[in-house]
């Protein structure tokens, strides 16, 4: 028998292993595990059937549409990136609880549909929010691959402010956050650099062309922040040093080909065991 | 005077005011405005009337359902928060256009309502993306404030896990990715910090007790991520000391009440004016 959220969740913190299932070893907020009661397996029949009972009461909780339907909209838990927009019925919703596979109702189709039933780019959800009128859900997951059916890594690849300007081009173009939009701009610079090594280069490529260059600067910002707690700076300081230093550690990212999604998963898995400060108080 | 975006990216000639369409004013991402070629000032009529018939086009080919809706899906620029779901009809995503402020239809009312008309919590919309159906919109846009109606910094703070676990308490967790899931965590122990000294430290909280300590783990984690690419380790050293780096930063910008959305901020500020490289180069 497979196990089921509810079982994961009444599950105590056991030292010897992670007795968890499958689903529930890379959810990324730790408290949740800590306030865990019980396991599932020494429960009465009776303490089952509660659990049951609470499903069934949040999902009569949540304000379906005269359809039946909720907005589900699948966000990547790393980066935040929408991944998809699609409708859930209470059907859909249960089936991502027990799977933990985003699964929506087709309405063209009539039917459920799990993405990556096909394409195996599953999104692996994490973890699931109601909005304040309980008509709209988040499935906070990891995909597996490029959400889309096109091949791109999310559904919302067309700005309106894009298609107004040239409506011929059609590039496509993710709708990025701040963070993505600089890894972006960082990864362009990376492609000059390395095919345009005459044009006069901006400073990101002058920093790819000199690893010296651009380790001394990591290291400088680096100190620059420190000397805005140890000399009593503004805020506004640390988070303009914390800009700089995080502008050159990703440039040296790129170098290494390594994404801030890659960096943000190891975070992740650390804090869900627990990672940084078990490493660090041993 | 200082330099406004379209200086640096539209019409480096033209340094007195903005004459760009009120649509293009405040995006976010450089790349789009080096591609624009002409003041709407300097357009002909004809030209200006090629505008809105792009506009036109634009909306006619949205796959508006039966009740002339959309999805719209309010997203924060600086952390990829999703603020909101609600829905939109041809006029509201018009107005969207226009006002910059995240307008949406409001169905039970049957009436057009910007968000933060009562409030003031306005929703500055910096781009707005379609998806690959062209049945949904994602808004993404920096908000000046709460943007639920309860005061919570978004409209999805219920985890159904959480309500499956204790449906008693009911505690408001927001659906928080990974960079600011981590930021709650330090947060926490700042809280830990400031009440609870008597208990053993974790970690974090050694590091918050003592900024020495803290500053010297910033320079060595900023040291053993330029070691990665100095000494060409395997890009998952580099994922992990930046994860390390990342972490330190974070509790020094804690101690600063800096939050992450602040040096994001900052940081596409600064690239839409094409800052960092500006500064460095100067």
């Amino acid at each position: 028998m497979s196990a089921s959220i509810s079982d994961y969740f009444l599950i105590p913190s056991a030292r010897g292993g992670d007795c968890r299932p499958s689903f529930a070893r890379n959810i990324p907020t730790r408290w949740r595990y800590q306030k865990l009661r019980f396991p599932i397996a020494a429960m009465a029949p009776k303490e089952v059937l509660c659990v049951d009972s609470k499903v069934k009461n949040l999902l009569d909780s949540i304000k379906w549409d005269e359809k039946g339907l909720v907005v589900a909209i699948a966000q990547n838990v790393d980066t935040g990136a929408v991944l998809m927009q699609g409708f859930a019925n209470r059907e859909a919703l249960e089936a991502t609880f027990s799977s933990h596979k985003a699964t929506f109702y087709s309405r063209s189709r009539s039917s459920l549909w799990t993405k990556g039933g096909t394409s195996s780019n599953y999104i692996n959800v994490l973890d699931i929010f109601l909005d304040c009128d309980r008509d709209s859900v988040i499935y906070l997951g990891k995909p597996d691959g490029p959400t889309c059916h096109t091949g791109s890594e999310t559904c919302y690849y067309t700005s309106v402010f894009d298609i107004l300007e040239d409506s011929q081009k059609n590039k496509e173009r993710l709708a990025l956050t701040t963070l993505y939009s600089l890894e972006t701009i960082i990864s362009e610079r990376k492609q000059e650099f390395e095919t345009e090594q005459n044009r006069k280069p901006s400073w990101t490529r002058k920093l790819m062309h000199d690893n010296e260059l651009l380790c001394s600067k990591i290291r400088e910002e680096a100190e620059e922040l420190a000397r805005t707690l140890l000399d009593d700076e503004d805020g506004s300081r640390s988070a303009s040093e914390m800009g700089d230093l995080l502008y050159h550690a990703m440039v040296l990212l790129k170098l290494k080909d390594v994404r801030m999604e890659d960096v943000l998963e190891v975070l992740r898995k650390r804090f869900s065991q627990s990672g940084i400060e078990e490493k660090n108080c041993r």
